[in-house]
């Protein structure tokens, strides 16, 4: 009997990662296949192309493709206007899924792509407003409201890492003044804990021999932290407290029921999430932070390639 | 012949306004009355039921009413939970106009409806994405995304006013540190100058004899600014990049086409605004911000209940 199937496209720097699901988004089938961006993007589109037809038994009926990626979208156009990890500059992606297989194929940004998997299929089931946070070298965010992905103008709304939490700071990349990513980023969490070494060395001396020659990163000092390595604590009650504050700037902004976060910051733990709570308690609006949760996201590192294929069979 | 209309109210803590729009969201009629909240609940509601029944003609059949409010609500049950502006502690209002008029009745949010009317009707009309910010006593939000109103779990999203400033800054009344509302609102104009002022009254003469006996507030400081008073304009500049800086996180967060900006913020004009516009395009990531129109509002007074009224007539 035909079986109607929904594929999803996690799209990366490294490796595309491919699932199969059915009609009730169960997962069917998975893969994955180095991306090797250096061979051109017609290369990368062909073994994308491959990996799907990989997964398709003659009984399936393909409805839909969606992929999710880095990068400037052009999601009307199905575009990827400009992806610096895959060094993609105005590829019509969307065109060329769209010739290969004869199905609607939609663009998502990866970040708004895993929120949605992790709502409609993850951590998040079964509530309405749920915002996604992943914290690792930078910051990631997806707002779901009311059980609609909030994309804005142009697929770019949840910057959390870029909002403020410091007018008069330091310039971010981005441009901004003071950004979350400045203060809570496994980035900043690696600077400030280099910072600290380089002006108080003998109180740095296990992270700087777990770093050995090279610069401290939010790694060591997860580490030193765990052993209980006083200035890796320090560090780490700083950022926990930046992380806190960020997420209360977005419990208010949104007004969720859950917030799911993930990448790094899980791993790191209570010396990072503990501070990060009691920042939360302390500061929110406590009508609006009292009903939300933190949780940990459930769907790994298919996350992506899930909420995709969800987001355009949803549609 | 027969003709559908609704009704949307603003009720305030000093005047209930009521409309009246057509199928197409043509105003039909406008009456307000005082609310007189002292006399009770149940004596506000029968002000605001005689204001309806007032602009009903005979050919008129209603369909629904819409009511902005102040205040927590419990919008599912029809409930104004806590308004402290009408001393309101579990006012079941929509049940109370439900059985007064046999159709659909809504609450809303005032700052909500507000952002619905101007994006429906006013200044944001023909977008998809409008951000709704008023800038008076305090700082109130409202959020469209996508043609939907973003709610959040309570009805509370779009606190803008208190999102984070400066991590380390002082305490706001909500319980957040480093408000934008703090830095940016009416009444922080006024509090800022009147600190200067007594640190330097030698630079604060025109402002402390345009206030005379009474604490220098906003209006003084605006018209001490349009006059070049020095202090005045430093104050405003400084508010106006904390306007901005706020109004940028908003930016990153929602992605939006167009912010309409109302209150007084928009009276006080250039003195507040060329800052708030120099710090917008200064600190946010330019193809955010690039597309980005700041508009005035168009509905006025109106703009909550006309908000109110389609956001029942369109659900």
């Amino acid at each position: 009997m035909e079986k109607k199937v929904y594929v999803g496209i996690d799209l990366g720097g490294t490796k595309i990662l491919a699932v199969l699901l059915d009609e009730r988004g169960k997962k069917l089938h998975q893969a994955e296949t180095a991306t090797n961006a250096s061979e051109g993007a017609d290369a990368v589109i062909e073994r994308m192309i491959a990996l799907i037809r990989e997964g398709l038994e003659p009984e399936h009926r393909l409805k839909s493709i969606g992929v999710a990626t880095a990068g400037t979208l052009n999601a009307e156009e199905g575009i990827v206007a400009m992806a610096s990890n895959l060094r993609w500059n105005q590829v019509p992606l969307g065109k060329k899924l769209r010739q290969a297989f004869g199905v609607p194929v939609s663009l998502e940004n990866d970040a708004n792509a895993a929120a949605y998997g992790e709502w409609a299929a993850g951590a998040g089931k079964g509530t309405k407003n749920c915002v996604y946070v992943t914290v690792s070298t930078g910051i990631g965010t997806g707002i779901v409201s009311a059980g609609k992905l909030i994309r804005g103008r142009d697929s770019s709304a949840g910057e959390l890492g870029h909002i403020t939490l410091d007018w008069n700071g330091p310039r971010c990349a981005c441009g901004n003044v003071g950004c979350v990513e400045l203060y809570a980023s496994g980035t900043s969490i690696g600077r400030s804990a280099q910072r600290l070494a380089a002006d108080r060395p003998e109180e740095a001396e296990r992270l700087l021999s777990l770093a050995g020659n090279s610069p401290i990163t939010s790694r060591h000092v997860a580490e030193a932290a765990a052993a209980g390595d006083a200035l890796s604590l320090g560090v780490l009650k700083e950022a926990g407290r930046a992380l806190g504050t960020g997420l209360v700037s977005l419990i208010h902004m949104m007004n969720p029921e859950v917030i799911v976060l993930g990448g790094g910051a899980s791993s790191i733990g209570e010396p990072l999430l503990r501070p990060m709570r009691e920042t939360i308690d302390d500061v929110g609006i406590p009508s609006m932070v009292a009903g939300v949760r933190i949780v940990s996201p459930q769907l790994g590192k298919e996350a992506g390639a899930i909420g995709a294929a969800l987001l355009v069979a949803n549609a």
